[in-house]
Protein backbone atom coordinates (compact mmCIF):
# COMPACT_ATOMS: atom_id res chain seq x y z
CA UNK A 1 0.00 0.00 0.00
CA UNK A 2 1.21 3.86 -0.75
CA UNK A 3 3.25 5.09 2.09
CA UNK A 4 0.75 8.30 2.06
CA UNK A 5 -1.99 5.93 2.30
CA UNK A 6 -0.71 4.30 4.83
CA UNK A 7 0.10 7.26 6.89
CA UNK A 8 -3.86 8.51 6.45
CA UNK A 9 -5.46 5.34 7.90
CA UNK A 10 -2.84 5.43 10.84
CA UNK A 11 -3.86 9.23 11.13
CA UNK A 12 -7.34 8.46 10.92
CA UNK A 13 -6.92 5.63 13.77
CA UNK A 14 -6.21 7.71 16.18
CA UNK A 15 -9.61 9.50 16.26
CA UNK A 16 -11.83 7.80 19.21
CA UNK A 17 -13.94 4.96 18.38
CA UNK A 18 -12.38 4.45 14.55
CA UNK A 19 -11.08 1.17 14.12
CA UNK A 20 -8.98 -0.23 11.02
CA UNK A 21 -12.39 -0.83 9.01
CA UNK A 22 -13.59 2.56 9.81
CA UNK A 23 -10.23 4.37 8.74
CA UNK A 24 -10.10 2.73 5.77
CA UNK A 25 -14.04 3.62 4.82
CA UNK A 26 -13.25 7.32 5.44
CA UNK A 27 -9.56 7.65 3.73
CA UNK A 28 -11.69 5.94 0.61
CA UNK A 29 -14.58 8.18 1.03
CA UNK A 30 -12.72 11.03 0.98
CA UNK A 31 -10.28 10.11 -1.72
CA UNK A 32 -12.57 9.21 -3.97
CA UNK A 33 -15.60 11.62 -3.30
CA UNK A 34 -14.86 14.14 -1.03
CA UNK A 35 -11.35 15.72 -1.97
CA UNK A 36 -13.13 18.72 -0.75
CA UNK A 37 -14.16 17.69 2.51
CA UNK A 38 -10.51 16.15 3.44
CA UNK A 39 -9.21 19.01 2.43
CA UNK A 40 -11.50 21.46 4.52
CA UNK A 41 -11.19 18.74 7.92
CA UNK A 42 -7.28 19.38 7.39
CA UNK A 43 -7.43 22.82 7.59
CA UNK A 44 -10.34 22.47 10.27
CA UNK A 45 -7.71 20.81 12.36
CA UNK A 46 -4.91 23.34 11.80
CA UNK A 47 -6.92 26.47 12.52
CA UNK A 48 -8.67 24.33 15.80
CA UNK A 49 -5.00 23.67 16.80
CA UNK A 50 -3.52 26.93 16.35
CA UNK A 51 -6.44 29.35 17.53
CA UNK A 52 -8.24 27.10 20.17
CA UNK A 53 -7.62 27.59 23.65
CA UNK A 54 -8.96 27.41 26.95
CA UNK A 55 -11.17 30.59 27.91
CA UNK A 56 -9.38 31.93 30.79
CA UNK A 57 -12.69 31.86 33.20
CA UNK A 58 -14.73 29.12 32.33
CA UNK A 59 -12.33 26.82 30.83
CA UNK A 60 -14.22 25.97 27.53
CA UNK A 61 -12.65 26.18 24.12
CA UNK A 62 -12.37 29.53 22.87
CA UNK A 63 -10.12 31.61 20.19
CA UNK A 64 -9.99 35.01 22.55
CA UNK A 65 -8.52 35.27 26.01
CA UNK A 66 -12.29 35.12 27.66
CA UNK A 67 -14.82 33.17 25.53
CA UNK A 68 -17.86 35.16 24.17
CA UNK A 69 -20.03 33.92 27.09
CA UNK A 70 -17.40 35.35 29.82
CA UNK A 71 -16.87 38.02 28.05
CA UNK A 72 -20.99 38.93 27.35
CA UNK A 73 -22.41 41.67 30.12
CA UNK A 74 -25.62 40.62 30.12
CA UNK A 75 -25.15 37.17 31.45
CA UNK A 76 -26.58 36.73 35.17
CA UNK A 77 -23.45 36.78 37.56
CA UNK A 78 -25.25 34.96 40.09
CA UNK A 79 -25.48 31.41 38.30
CA UNK A 80 -22.86 29.53 37.50
CA UNK A 81 -24.02 25.89 35.69
CA UNK A 82 -20.98 23.54 35.70
CA UNK A 83 -20.98 20.80 32.70
CA UNK A 84 -18.55 18.33 31.47
CA UNK A 85 -17.80 19.48 28.22
CA UNK A 86 -18.00 21.99 25.63
CA UNK A 87 -20.40 19.68 23.35
CA UNK A 88 -22.66 19.96 26.34
CA UNK A 89 -22.45 23.55 27.23
CA UNK A 90 -23.74 24.25 23.51
CA UNK A 91 -26.33 22.04 24.35
CA UNK A 92 -27.57 24.07 27.06
CA UNK A 93 -27.23 27.20 24.88
CA UNK A 94 -29.63 25.91 22.21
CA UNK A 95 -32.22 25.90 24.61
CA UNK A 96 -32.21 29.64 25.19
CA UNK A 97 -33.75 29.76 28.83
CA UNK A 98 -30.08 29.70 30.79
CA UNK A 99 -28.66 32.89 31.22
CA UNK A 100 -26.47 32.72 34.10
CA UNK A 101 -22.32 31.91 33.26
CA UNK A 102 -20.94 28.64 32.83
CA UNK A 103 -17.61 26.55 34.45
CA UNK A 104 -16.85 23.70 32.26
CA UNK A 105 -14.79 20.92 33.73
CA UNK A 106 -13.69 19.26 30.46
CA UNK A 107 -13.75 15.96 31.47
CA UNK A 108 -15.36 13.91 34.49
CA UNK A 109 -14.06 13.65 38.26
CA UNK A 110 -14.64 10.86 40.67
CA UNK A 111 -12.98 7.67 41.26
CA UNK A 112 -14.60 6.21 37.68
CA UNK A 113 -12.91 8.91 35.82
CA UNK A 114 -8.90 8.73 34.74
CA UNK A 115 -7.21 11.33 36.92
CA UNK A 116 -3.98 13.27 35.88
CA UNK A 117 -2.83 17.08 36.15
CA UNK A 118 -4.33 18.35 32.86
CA UNK A 119 -7.85 17.11 34.15
CA UNK A 120 -7.97 18.71 37.58
CA UNK A 121 -11.67 20.21 37.42
CA UNK A 122 -12.89 20.35 40.46
CA UNK A 123 -9.69 22.11 41.43
CA UNK A 124 -9.94 24.79 38.92
CA UNK A 125 -13.40 25.05 39.90
CA UNK A 126 -12.35 25.94 43.29
CA UNK A 127 -10.30 28.57 42.03
CA UNK A 128 -12.42 30.06 39.85
CA UNK A 129 -15.44 30.60 43.21
CA UNK A 130 -12.59 32.43 45.18
CA UNK A 131 -11.89 34.63 41.82
CA UNK A 132 -13.09 38.11 42.74
CA UNK A 133 -15.61 37.98 39.43
CA UNK A 134 -17.02 34.76 41.39
CA UNK A 135 -17.81 36.48 44.53
CA UNK A 136 -21.65 37.49 43.11
CA UNK A 137 -22.44 33.66 42.41
CA UNK A 138 -25.14 32.37 44.52
CA UNK A 139 -26.42 29.30 42.80
CA UNK A 140 -24.28 26.67 41.68
CA UNK A 141 -26.04 24.66 38.99
CA UNK A 142 -24.62 20.59 38.20
CA UNK A 143 -25.27 19.85 35.07
CA UNK A 144 -23.24 16.74 34.93
CA UNK A 145 -23.73 13.35 32.72
CA UNK A 146 -26.52 11.50 34.43
CA UNK A 147 -24.48 8.67 34.19
CA UNK A 148 -22.65 6.73 37.22
CA UNK A 149 -19.45 8.95 35.94
CA UNK A 150 -21.58 12.39 36.10
CA UNK A 151 -23.44 11.53 39.10
CA UNK A 152 -20.22 10.83 41.32
CA UNK A 153 -18.54 14.37 39.83
CA UNK A 154 -22.08 16.48 41.07
CA UNK A 155 -21.92 14.82 44.21
CA UNK A 156 -17.90 15.65 44.73
CA UNK A 157 -18.54 18.98 43.97
CA UNK A 158 -21.88 19.17 46.27
CA UNK A 159 -19.48 17.55 48.64
CA UNK A 160 -16.91 20.33 48.27
CA UNK A 161 -18.99 23.12 48.43
CA UNK A 162 -20.61 22.35 51.69
CA UNK A 163 -20.61 25.06 54.73
CA UNK A 164 -20.28 27.66 51.91
CA UNK A 165 -23.29 30.24 51.35
CA UNK A 166 -24.27 28.70 47.76
CA UNK A 167 -27.02 26.86 46.58
CA UNK A 168 -26.34 23.94 44.83
CA UNK A 169 -29.02 22.67 42.42
CA UNK A 170 -28.92 19.04 39.58
CA UNK A 171 -30.93 19.97 36.66
CA UNK A 172 -34.16 17.65 37.11
CA UNK A 173 -34.24 13.89 35.97
CA UNK A 174 -37.05 12.98 33.93
CA UNK A 175 -38.64 11.36 31.30
CA UNK A 176 -37.72 13.21 27.67
CA UNK A 177 -40.46 15.13 25.98
CA UNK A 178 -41.85 13.19 23.20
CA UNK A 179 -40.82 9.91 25.08
CA UNK A 180 -44.05 7.21 25.07
CA UNK A 181 -43.19 5.81 28.66
CA UNK A 182 -43.03 2.16 27.04
CA UNK A 183 -39.78 3.14 26.02
CA UNK A 184 -38.00 5.02 28.52
CA UNK A 185 -35.93 2.76 30.80
CA UNK A 186 -37.29 2.19 34.51
CA UNK A 187 -34.75 3.89 35.98
CA UNK A 188 -35.81 6.78 34.21
CA UNK A 189 -39.60 6.26 34.95
CA UNK A 190 -38.47 5.53 38.51
CA UNK A 191 -37.11 8.93 38.73
CA UNK A 192 -39.65 10.65 37.45
CA UNK A 193 -42.14 9.33 39.38
CA UNK A 194 -39.80 10.59 42.55
CA UNK A 195 -40.02 13.74 41.51
CA UNK A 196 -42.75 14.38 40.18
CA UNK A 197 -44.67 17.67 40.70
CA UNK B 1 -19.02 28.65 20.42
CA UNK B 2 -15.74 29.65 19.15
CA UNK B 3 -15.60 30.34 15.07
CA UNK B 4 -12.73 27.38 14.70
CA UNK B 5 -14.53 24.85 16.99
CA UNK B 6 -17.43 24.84 15.01
CA UNK B 7 -15.63 25.04 12.01
CA UNK B 8 -14.02 21.87 13.37
CA UNK B 9 -17.14 20.34 13.97
CA UNK B 10 -18.52 20.99 10.99
CA UNK B 11 -15.57 19.20 8.84
CA UNK B 12 -15.50 16.09 11.34
CA UNK B 13 -18.90 15.61 10.46
CA UNK B 14 -18.02 15.26 6.43
CA UNK B 15 -16.68 11.77 7.55
CA UNK B 16 -18.73 8.88 6.53
CA UNK B 17 -20.66 7.57 10.09
CA UNK B 18 -19.89 10.65 11.63
CA UNK B 19 -22.57 12.32 13.63
CA UNK B 20 -22.79 15.62 15.40
CA UNK B 21 -22.07 13.42 18.92
CA UNK B 22 -19.27 11.61 17.52
CA UNK B 23 -18.02 15.04 15.71
CA UNK B 24 -17.89 16.55 19.30
CA UNK B 25 -16.38 13.29 20.63
CA UNK B 26 -13.60 13.31 18.44
CA UNK B 27 -12.87 16.97 18.89
CA UNK B 28 -12.67 17.48 21.80
CA UNK B 29 -10.58 14.20 22.50
CA UNK B 30 -7.70 15.87 20.04
CA UNK B 31 -7.87 19.03 21.58
CA UNK B 32 -7.95 18.27 24.91
CA UNK B 33 -5.76 14.76 24.85
CA UNK B 34 -4.24 14.31 21.31
CA UNK B 35 -3.09 17.83 20.21
CA UNK B 36 0.03 15.31 18.34
CA UNK B 37 -2.18 13.02 16.56
CA UNK B 38 -4.72 16.12 15.37
CA UNK B 39 -1.50 18.00 13.54
CA UNK B 40 -0.78 14.19 12.43
CA UNK B 41 -4.10 13.50 10.56
CA UNK B 42 -4.14 17.19 9.14
CA UNK B 43 -0.95 16.24 7.87
CA UNK B 44 -1.53 13.24 6.69
CA UNK B 45 -4.84 14.47 4.94
CA UNK B 46 -2.44 17.35 3.39
CA UNK B 47 -0.45 14.48 2.21
CA UNK B 48 -2.89 12.25 1.11
CA UNK B 49 -4.64 14.61 -1.19
CA UNK B 50 -1.50 16.14 -2.85
CA UNK B 51 0.37 12.59 -3.13
CA UNK B 52 -2.41 9.62 -3.52
CA UNK B 53 -3.73 9.16 -7.08
CA UNK B 54 -5.49 5.91 -9.13
CA UNK B 55 -2.54 3.75 -10.42
CA UNK B 56 -3.03 4.08 -14.02
CA UNK B 57 -3.40 0.28 -14.92
CA UNK B 58 -4.91 -1.10 -11.86
CA UNK B 59 -7.17 2.10 -10.25
CA UNK B 60 -6.00 1.64 -6.48
CA UNK B 61 -4.87 4.12 -4.99
CA UNK B 62 -0.92 5.34 -5.44
CA UNK B 63 1.94 7.45 -5.34
CA UNK B 64 3.37 6.52 -8.66
CA UNK B 65 2.02 6.90 -12.45
CA UNK B 66 2.20 2.60 -11.26
CA UNK B 67 1.59 0.79 -8.27
CA UNK B 68 4.11 -1.21 -6.70
CA UNK B 69 2.01 -4.45 -7.46
CA UNK B 70 1.46 -3.20 -11.33
CA UNK B 71 5.26 -2.16 -11.33
CA UNK B 72 6.38 -5.25 -9.87
CA UNK B 73 7.74 -7.84 -12.79
CA UNK B 74 7.40 -10.80 -10.60
CA UNK B 75 3.48 -10.99 -10.38
CA UNK B 76 2.21 -13.54 -12.35
CA UNK B 77 0.28 -11.64 -15.89
CA UNK B 78 -1.93 -14.59 -16.44
CA UNK B 79 -4.50 -14.16 -13.39
CA UNK B 80 -6.03 -10.78 -13.19
CA UNK B 81 -7.96 -10.16 -9.35
CA UNK B 82 -11.21 -7.61 -9.26
CA UNK B 83 -11.84 -6.05 -6.13
CA UNK B 84 -14.34 -3.42 -4.90
CA UNK B 85 -11.60 -1.52 -2.80
CA UNK B 86 -8.37 -0.94 -1.74
CA UNK B 87 -8.86 -2.41 1.38
CA UNK B 88 -9.93 -5.29 0.08
CA UNK B 89 -6.89 -5.49 -2.16
CA UNK B 90 -4.76 -4.97 0.85
CA UNK B 91 -6.48 -8.10 2.96
CA UNK B 92 -5.94 -9.98 0.28
CA UNK B 93 -1.73 -9.06 -0.19
CA UNK B 94 -1.70 -9.82 3.57
CA UNK B 95 -2.32 -13.67 2.70
CA UNK B 96 0.57 -13.39 0.89
CA UNK B 97 -1.22 -16.61 -1.53
CA UNK B 98 -1.92 -14.51 -4.50
CA UNK B 99 0.52 -13.63 -7.16
CA UNK B 100 -1.14 -12.54 -9.64
CA UNK B 101 -2.22 -8.66 -10.52
CA UNK B 102 -5.23 -7.07 -9.40
CA UNK B 103 -7.84 -4.13 -10.93
CA UNK B 104 -9.74 -2.07 -8.29
CA UNK B 105 -13.10 -1.34 -9.15
CA UNK B 106 -13.37 1.92 -6.70
CA UNK B 107 -16.66 1.15 -5.60
CA UNK B 108 -19.41 -1.48 -6.66
CA UNK B 109 -21.33 -1.54 -10.10
CA UNK B 110 -25.03 -2.85 -10.55
CA UNK B 111 -28.58 -1.63 -9.70
CA UNK B 112 -27.70 -1.23 -6.03
CA UNK B 113 -24.73 0.85 -6.39
CA UNK B 114 -25.17 4.95 -6.81
CA UNK B 115 -24.26 5.68 -10.60
CA UNK B 116 -21.91 8.30 -11.90
CA UNK B 117 -19.12 9.01 -14.17
CA UNK B 118 -16.16 8.66 -11.69
CA UNK B 119 -17.48 5.33 -10.92
CA UNK B 120 -17.89 3.58 -14.16
CA UNK B 121 -15.88 0.80 -12.80
CA UNK B 122 -17.16 -1.66 -15.60
CA UNK B 123 -16.18 0.69 -18.03
CA UNK B 124 -12.58 1.03 -16.96
CA UNK B 125 -12.24 -2.90 -16.68
CA UNK B 126 -13.15 -3.40 -20.10
CA UNK B 127 -10.61 -0.87 -21.19
CA UNK B 128 -8.00 -3.04 -19.13
CA UNK B 129 -9.05 -5.95 -20.92
CA UNK B 130 -8.48 -4.58 -24.50
CA UNK B 131 -5.20 -2.97 -22.91
CA UNK B 132 -1.64 -4.95 -24.68
CA UNK B 133 -0.36 -5.29 -21.05
CA UNK B 134 -4.06 -7.43 -20.65
CA UNK B 135 -3.52 -9.96 -23.48
CA UNK B 136 -1.65 -12.39 -21.16
CA UNK B 137 -4.87 -12.61 -18.82
CA UNK B 138 -5.90 -16.08 -18.37
CA UNK B 139 -8.48 -15.87 -15.12
CA UNK B 140 -10.17 -13.60 -14.04
CA UNK B 141 -10.91 -13.96 -10.06
CA UNK B 142 -13.70 -12.13 -8.77
CA UNK B 143 -12.86 -11.18 -5.49
CA UNK B 144 -15.49 -9.08 -4.64
CA UNK B 145 -17.91 -8.67 -1.48
CA UNK B 146 -20.05 -11.75 -0.58
CA UNK B 147 -23.10 -9.37 -0.19
CA UNK B 148 -26.00 -8.44 -2.32
CA UNK B 149 -24.26 -5.49 -4.15
CA UNK B 150 -20.68 -7.24 -4.21
CA UNK B 151 -22.84 -10.38 -6.05
CA UNK B 152 -24.76 -8.21 -8.65
CA UNK B 153 -20.96 -6.51 -9.38
CA UNK B 154 -19.51 -10.21 -9.67
CA UNK B 155 -22.35 -11.45 -11.61
CA UNK B 156 -22.14 -7.96 -14.35
CA UNK B 157 -18.47 -8.58 -14.52
CA UNK B 158 -19.03 -12.28 -15.74
CA UNK B 159 -22.14 -11.40 -18.08
CA UNK B 160 -19.69 -8.79 -19.34
CA UNK B 161 -16.80 -11.18 -20.32
CA UNK B 162 -19.24 -14.06 -21.99
CA UNK B 163 -17.89 -15.15 -25.22
CA UNK B 164 -14.27 -13.84 -23.86
CA UNK B 165 -11.50 -16.79 -23.81
CA UNK B 166 -11.06 -15.87 -20.41
CA UNK B 167 -11.79 -18.06 -16.83
CA UNK B 168 -14.05 -16.51 -14.32
CA UNK B 169 -14.26 -17.16 -11.10
CA UNK B 170 -14.95 -16.35 -7.56
CA UNK B 171 -13.56 -16.78 -4.14
CA UNK B 172 -15.13 -19.69 -2.64
CA UNK B 173 -17.88 -19.07 0.13
CA UNK B 174 -17.70 -21.00 3.23
CA UNK B 175 -17.13 -21.27 6.94
CA UNK B 176 -14.69 -19.04 8.14
CA UNK B 177 -11.76 -20.75 10.05
CA UNK B 178 -12.02 -20.76 13.32
CA UNK B 179 -15.90 -20.21 13.41
CA UNK B 180 -18.28 -22.67 15.98
CA UNK B 181 -20.70 -23.90 13.28
CA UNK B 182 -23.46 -22.90 15.73
CA UNK B 183 -22.86 -19.64 15.44
CA UNK B 184 -22.40 -19.30 11.75
CA UNK B 185 -25.46 -17.67 9.79
CA UNK B 186 -27.47 -20.06 8.17
CA UNK B 187 -26.84 -18.73 4.66
CA UNK B 188 -23.22 -19.34 5.04
CA UNK B 189 -23.59 -22.78 6.33
CA UNK B 190 -26.20 -23.75 3.09
CA UNK B 191 -23.01 -22.15 0.76
CA UNK B 192 -20.63 -24.48 2.61
CA UNK B 193 -22.51 -27.72 2.34
CA UNK B 194 -23.65 -27.07 -1.24
CA UNK B 195 -19.94 -26.06 -2.68
CA UNK B 196 -18.20 -28.74 -0.39
CA UNK B 197 -14.98 -30.31 -1.89
ZN1 LIG C 1 -15.46 31.45 29.28
ZN1 LIG D 1 -1.73 -0.68 -10.10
Amino acid sequence: MAKPLEALLRALQSLPGVGAKSASRMAFHLLQHDRAGALELARALTRGLAELRHCSRCFTFTDAELCATCADPQRDDSLLCVLETPADQAALERTGVYRGRYFVLMGKLGPLAAPGPQDNGLQRLMERLHSPEASAVRELVLATSFTAEGEATAHLIAQALKGREIKVTRLARGVPLGSELEYVDLGTIAHALADRR
